[in-house]
């Protein structure tokens, strides 16, 4: 039991009832205020400077690491020390502590959420992007081949994953333009260029690793939870008419590489433990590297809602992260099997988390079944893709026995092309 | 016309007549001797340690960049700059100046090739591979298709490209285990996991980038070459049984990622202008943003060689880098396009370079022609693929006027599997 997942624990800050920033949550992001960057915690709308928490003594570890732009030099500090960190946190600000509530020094470390600018939570070495919810794998198999033979022969052995574009990875409330590019109508005898006409989301969650082993060992599906640091929702923004065009047979690139949101909270994969679920079975039987003992799914309720400019949000899909056929163990080891070396910082994508149901399909390709439906928005106004001036928000939280820890959102408006 | 350039230039170190590493050469690297690691460049068989250099007042810019373990420092300078080191580290070596053959603290920064360990150049933050010689692409393409569709509908439109793993990228002379992994034997009805049997190089070149332009801008093909900070010789291994079973429909992935070596010399888009060289007519016609005016490619010879353990060097390609079909400034052209943000360190791969004639392709899967060649060695053994403890080696070079300007080599010995 991690002394932090404790139900029963009560905090002296204020956190109101459908809060994502339970006590019991405790995630971990980067922070600016007045030009000051630190590591934060968030508690309710509290967001806790931990540099300023880190410099009282609370600590274990070097205080330093708490003034860093990035967290990637605490996730190299490993699983037992960033545990402990996080269960000093919620022993400081446990409703029996009053000595900490009535401390004057730690009231400095305390920010109204409204004050806090939140940065991009990682310095994101290599991104890869599996593809690993059956659903999802099986609808764009039905639009681009049919139903019969929609699962390529690999993927049910094969947590399919691509190395994805680190550097156009951006923090939730950063707008982008539409990208621009080559693709080739179908009416068209020759590629044209122009802008993306069928700019899509895709709802994913990406974890983030802490350092892995050397070059040319593996990871097991055993050891994968103490090289996981935590999650974060993701949206990975896709052109398709650009992605269409361009991706055979080498994988996704332009078509991907113009922009991806995270979230700016990670969730610890410790706050995350209550939350374990049964994943599916898996037939056939896979090979022993990727077998896998235990549960290790993990039951989030995820939700995408488009907002025209100026309008109401209108929620496209409700899914949830258990619905993935490939859990991050697997992918993990499956990633490293080669003797591929894991950094910390790395970010690993789950591919589109779409549920088995209608309403449950994580891209307006699936839900508009590729644009042949409509999508009525709340304004009265309708979408087949992505309109110019729209904000696509993601909204992730797991829930039991009373405990809510939840991801907050990634939210992102697309400008118009430039 | 660039100083250091001038092939009339003569230097006061020795340099012996076919040495890669000219007067007019000054490749940047990354060097170690001592525990102390520092920039520097090299002078026929002397490496010379650019930050006492520095600290001697010789450079217009903060010496603590030479003090760095990696050239992103450097090169975040921008062109101009370095290109003034360069310019300076000429001047200085140049058998004119007296003065400075003549200064006894200049002599404590020049050291033995022998006496130097030479490190990974670059901290690459993405590393995308091309796919840009037509001769590599149409060989696949008649190996896994036929000869009259050996070109995908794409490739003459596109310089095909994918993201690939940085992280595993290391540099000449480290050696690395042979990989495994899920794969399928045609013979099997089911993928099974082992050692890879199927190891292959591609002879490949990488060229790095200065920092680009911020997430939403491109870069044309006329600047591409105010980004572009210089080459290095590229062995992209492939492991073809785990690539042919994992590639389809997401790209290159585990097949590629356990390791792909650099060769720690950088040698600059500016020491490579004399060398530019006509492309080859691109027909159909190319969209506006990939056109480009002057001669872009570059005339750089290549050879790959294999050295069984104990045994002598047998020469199995030889290549030229201006059989490209796409250059550099197309390539970059065509990666910002969309918006994606290029930064200092990135790494290009160019994809495997082939030649037209047979003896210039350059992978075993050309050379073998799939398997149903072998390739013989001057020990008397054959080849299809790439042997345990068989050293791989790459040399490049170009050579105009009486001038070589050349890479020294990329080499690197496969173990067996862990």
């Amino acid at each position: 039991m991690i002394r932090a997942n404790d139900k029963n624990i009560k905090t002296w800050i204020e956190v109101s009832e459908n809060s994502d920033f339970s006590i019991q949550n405790i995630p971990f992001g980067i922070a600016k205020v007045n030009n000051e960057v630190f590591v934060a915690t968030r508690i309710g709308d509290t967001v806790v400077n931990l540099y300023t928490v880190a410099r009282l003594g609370h600590f274990d570890v070097a205080k330093d690491v708490f003034a860093s732009c990035r967290l990637n030099d605490f996730m190299l500090l490993g699983k037992q020390a960033t545990r402990d960190v996080r269960d000093k946190i919620s022993d400081i600000f446990n409703a029996n502590n009053a000595e900490a509530k009535n401390n004057v020094e730690l009231q400095e470390a305390l920010l109204n959420v409204n004050d806090v600018e939140m940065l991009m939570p990682v310095e994101v070495g290599d991104y890869t992007d599996f593809y690993s919810s059956e659903q999802h794998a099986f609808n764009v198999g039905c639009l681009f081949r049919d139903p019969d033979n929609a699962l390529m022969p690999n993927w049910k052995h094969i947590p399919v994953g691509y190395h994805g574009r680190a550097s156009s990875i951006i923090p939730s409330g950063t707008s982008f333009h539409r990208p621009k590019g080559q693709k080739k109508p179908p009416t068209e005898e020759m590629p044209v260029f122009g802008q993306s006409n069928l700019l899509d989301f895709e709802l994913e969650t990406a974890f983030f690793t802490y350092e892995g082993k050397p070059l040319g060992d593996s990871i097991s599906t055993e050891e994968a939870d103490d090289y996981i640091f935590g999650m974060t929702l993701l949206n990975d923004w896709s052109a398709r008419d650009i992605q269409g065009w361009e991706y055979v047979p080498l994988g996704p690139f332009l078509g991907k590489s113009f922009a991806s949101h995270l979230s700016c909270w990670v969730v610890t994969l410790d706050a995350l433990e209550p939350f374990r679920t049964a994943g599916p079975v898996q037939n056939p039987k896979v090979l022993p590297y990727l077998e896998y003992a235990g549960d290790k799914h993990v039951d989030i309720n995820l939700e995408v809602l488009i907002q025209p400019e100026g309008g109401e949000e209108t929620s496209v899909c409700k899914s949830n992260y258990k619905y993935m056929y490939w859990n991050m163990n697997q992918q993990l080891a499956h990633h490293s099997v080669n003797g591929c070396n894991i950094k910390a910082g790395d970010c690993m994508g789950s591919g589109t988390i779409s549920g088995p149901k209608e309403g449950e399909f994580g891209s307006m390709l699936e839900i508009s079944w590729k644009g042949t439906k409509t999508v009525p928005m709340k304004d009265g106004t309708e979408r087949k893709f992505i309109n110019d001036n729209d904000t696509v928000i993601m909204r992730g939280f797991a829930e039991k026995d009373g405990v809510r820890i939840g991801f907050g959102e990634v939210a992102a408006k697309v400008l118009p092309a430039k």
